[in-house]
């Protein structure tokens, strides 16, 4: 390597560092206004995160940044991995800001925040036509976008390329597609089975306290570290990696439904340990994170239901639970709590779906929000369109908008593309769990013994280490052989479905 | 004002603002970090640390920071008050940074970590000799930097008016003085005192929930408002003002001693109550802060002792810290805990000392800072000159130097000019209550009603809500009409010790 090309590098390692810092300190600001930050604090705590995020964008698109572009990507073989893959990154972001011009993205932001509002009021008032041109423009926007960014064969494989790199609507026709008939033939079984949970017991009064010992105990179970993190309270659960030694999980407590914490806690708990466990020499880089969304959630569904709505899970935590709560378990016994806790009901609002049907929450958002980046939807069908898809795929049709097309902010947002990675996720976890069987056989056992160090260490080695420095299908291919694949997953729900409700095969 | 300056002085308070966004970025780091930040994460959060600092020191040294001063200050009169003391501030801190050459400022950075690390040894092994040409060259460096600062007629003050701006050597040679007589006569009358409180009873078990409840119950009495703070725990209490609307308090709770977090809370939450109530007009600017150490100490101990170990104050609260307490105090009368929680007792360290014997331990350290920089102390005499001192004023001395000298880290890391600022504050406090008597005659009985609103009123109009408008003896004089007189502490203490020992007049 010259030396003027290692000097260079090592400049550019230390101007990413400097961005890395200000994201880190935005990240622990972030965390502390939804764990507790004093309310009249929050006006000025604005302006900082104002302050901080421009100047993180600033150095992001800066003319400095341009030209450690330009030098080293001509020397790209001189370079570590660890450089090329964050000059890959730095690149990426770098021309996804640079090709929007300024007065349009600009006007775009103040769109989106208006719209955000009127969705807030249309959703308020069930009343799609308020909001209706508000999303029409910034639908406009982000076609217009889509043409600076460029697009392949599909207009809709850009957006899905910001949340899910290398991610295509050729791949996910076909995954879905596969996916959505399973689950809908599942739930007509489901529907006619008479073998329905008892789930009565789920509701009584469960004291906060206890259910955070609780999940203190599942998440050191699960080998989560709390010398790198710490649970607190919060109204919307979420974890957040500050750097690998600090992984913090948030959870929200019911005392009506001790599933909102557990549950929540084990689920933020999957994305903790993926961010506790990436590797140290990639701290103080953009590849210290997770390497996509969907990459993220099959970690975080992998622990809620390959675990922790497993039979073996239960058989070694039912007694604990026990312990801890008012009494609400002593009738019931294991296998009732277990199918009481995997319940599938079509419901309307995606937030609040069982794990056999949010699939096709996912699905339908997908299918409409590829009609509309390929022109065949328009924005005034949506409502009916909307419907129809509940009514078809899950048998119940929504009674307003409200419950319907406006139930989420995130296109409001200009958040198009972002809904699949949680089926995404879903469909990872079944795959990798496949994967993990062939080296791992005894995974039903060490759930039964609450040892789930094994678990842990093989997706450290598979997944986590890695964080940004493989892309998500590059991590599936080397992990299972194959490319995504909707097999695992409809297995993996049919046989847990068919012994829930008892159907027959 | 012309347009040229206008635009100017909007770059100038813009470019100020974000200095201060970085400043509270840090502020919020800090705290975590004293109140539970994981500490896997520490190493790497001390990078983050590192770069927003050093970004802060950049700019407030930059050479743009120099042609705002330049193009500003010769226009003064054009701006606004706020404008022109933020000005001010800039310039100060620039030219104190500024005029040390930066090589022997990095060589001080590296010696001062050292001088620590072997201040913690000495310590720990009792033995002056040890940190010795540590602190001779600490010493020659701080004098080699007031020599680039300049001075006036005393080299110290250049020093004193680092913590507590307008501070000199005259001045407080004068109410030391006075101060010193004072205590050293009450003291030598109360060891001749046969009427000793009886403090048994105050080390009880006393449950930490409880200690926290009622420190609540406290603070909400003094006005301190949780909807722009909280009270969190740490090892060594601290308040901390990130802005007005987000001041946060934090104690430690001795299960055998109520006495750490309840006087300690009070403590802090009277540096909070300055924090919260400077005027939000000067947020975002340098002025956003207390004015000095000693005004700001001025608050904490007004009402850890004017207010908190005051009679009247436990007239309105005993009963309900008998509610909180474990039966400790059910043989306890008023009077008797009253007496108990103002013993005092000669001791050798600082931070355990008492609040009558407190000052005499600022006063021999600030006879012996002057002493050294003004060439009349030898370091290898400090020792001897520290343990004669101790011996001289509170009849005690020092059977090892880690009982004597060396039981402060300050001198390691160059802090000299700073202990006095603890007197000054009890000084001022006194001085302060003394004028508010003028406006609020009711003291008492407000205390025994346990309506604090009025005193927090006076002190906000009087002094919280300028922040660093005013300086500490301009505050002094707008509200007392005098300067610094060490006559009000000096009655306050023998009313009170007079009351408490019994003690003939």
């Amino acid at each position: 390597m010259t030396a003027q090309i290692q000097e260079i590098e090592r400049e550019f390692l230390s101007y990413v560092k400097k961005i890395q810092a200000y994201t880190e300190a935005l990240g622990l600001i972030y965390w502390d206004l939804r764990t507790g930050a004093p309310k009249n604090g929050v006006e000025q705590r604005a302006e900082v995160i104002g302050i901080l995020s421009s100047e993180v964008f600033h150095m992001s698109t800066s003319e400095e940044m341009a030209a450690y572009i330009a030098s080293l990507s001509t020397e790209q073989q001189q370079l570590s991995e660890i450089t090329q893959k964050t000059l890959e990154e730095c690149q990426k972001n770098y021309e996804r800001n640079k090709k929007i011009p300024v007065n349009e993205f600009k006007e775009y932001v103040i769109l989106q925040s208006k719209a955000e509002s009127v969705w807030e009021e249309a959703k308020s008032k069930a009343d799609f036509s308020l909001f209706e041109p508000y999303l029409e423009k910034i639908i406009d926007y982000k076609k217009k976008f889509i043409g600076y960014w460029g697009s392949g064969e599909n207009k809709y494989d850009t957006l899905l390329d910001m949340y899910e790199p290398g991610m295509t609507v050729t791949i996910l026709d076909q995954v879905f597609d596969d996916l959505r008939k399973s689950i809908v033939a599942l739930l007509n079984q489901i529907e006619q089975s008479p073998n329905k949970p008892d789930t009565e017991f789920l509701y009584s009064h469960f004291p906060k306290d206890n259910q955070r010992d609780f999940s203190l105990e599942i998440l050191s179970q699960m080998g989560y570290d709390f010398a790198s993190g710490r649970l607190d309270e919060t109204i919307h659960p979420f974890a957040t990696g500050l750097n690998p030694g600090d992984v913090r999980v948030t959870t929200r407590y019911d005392e009506n439904d001790f599933r909102t914490a557990v549950f929540g806690t084990i689920h933020e708990g999957g994305h903790a340990l993926y961010e506790q466990n990436i590797s140290k020499e990639l701290i103080g880089s953009p590849l210290c994170g997770g390497t996509s969304m969907g990459i993220h959630e099959s970690q975080s569904l992998f622990y809620e239901n390959l675990v922790g709505r497993d039979y073996s899970f239960w058989k070694k935590n039912y007694s604990k639970l026990k312990e801890y709560a008012n009494g609400q378990f002593d009738s019931v016994s294991l296998e009732e709590f277990y199918h009481a806790i995997n319940e599938s009901r079509p419901s309307f609002i995606r937030i609040e779906a069982d794990m056999l049907t949010y699939p096709l929450h996912i699905i339908i958002r997908y299918e409409i929000e590829k009609g509309i980046f390929n022109d065949e939807i328009q924005v005034k069908d949506l409502p009916k369109i909307w419907d129809d898809k509940y009514e078809e795929y899950l048998g119940i049709r929504p009674s307003n908008d409200a419950e319907g097309i406006l139930q989420d902010v995130h296109w409001a947002g200009g958040d198009f593309g972002y809904f699949p990675s949680y089926a995404l996720g879903y469909m990872y976890a079944a795959q990798l769990k496949h994967a993990m069987l062939k080296d791992v056989p005894g995974f039903d056992e060490h759930l039964a013994n609450g040892n789930l160090e094994p678990i842990r260490e093989w997706l450290t080695a598979k997944v986590h280490q890695y964080g940004k420095l493989k892309k998500p299908l590059e991590i599936l291919k080397d992990v299972t052989g194959e490319g995504l694949n909707a097999k695992y997953l409809i297995e993996y729900l049919q046989e847990k479905y068919t012994n829930v409700y008892q159907l027959q095969e």
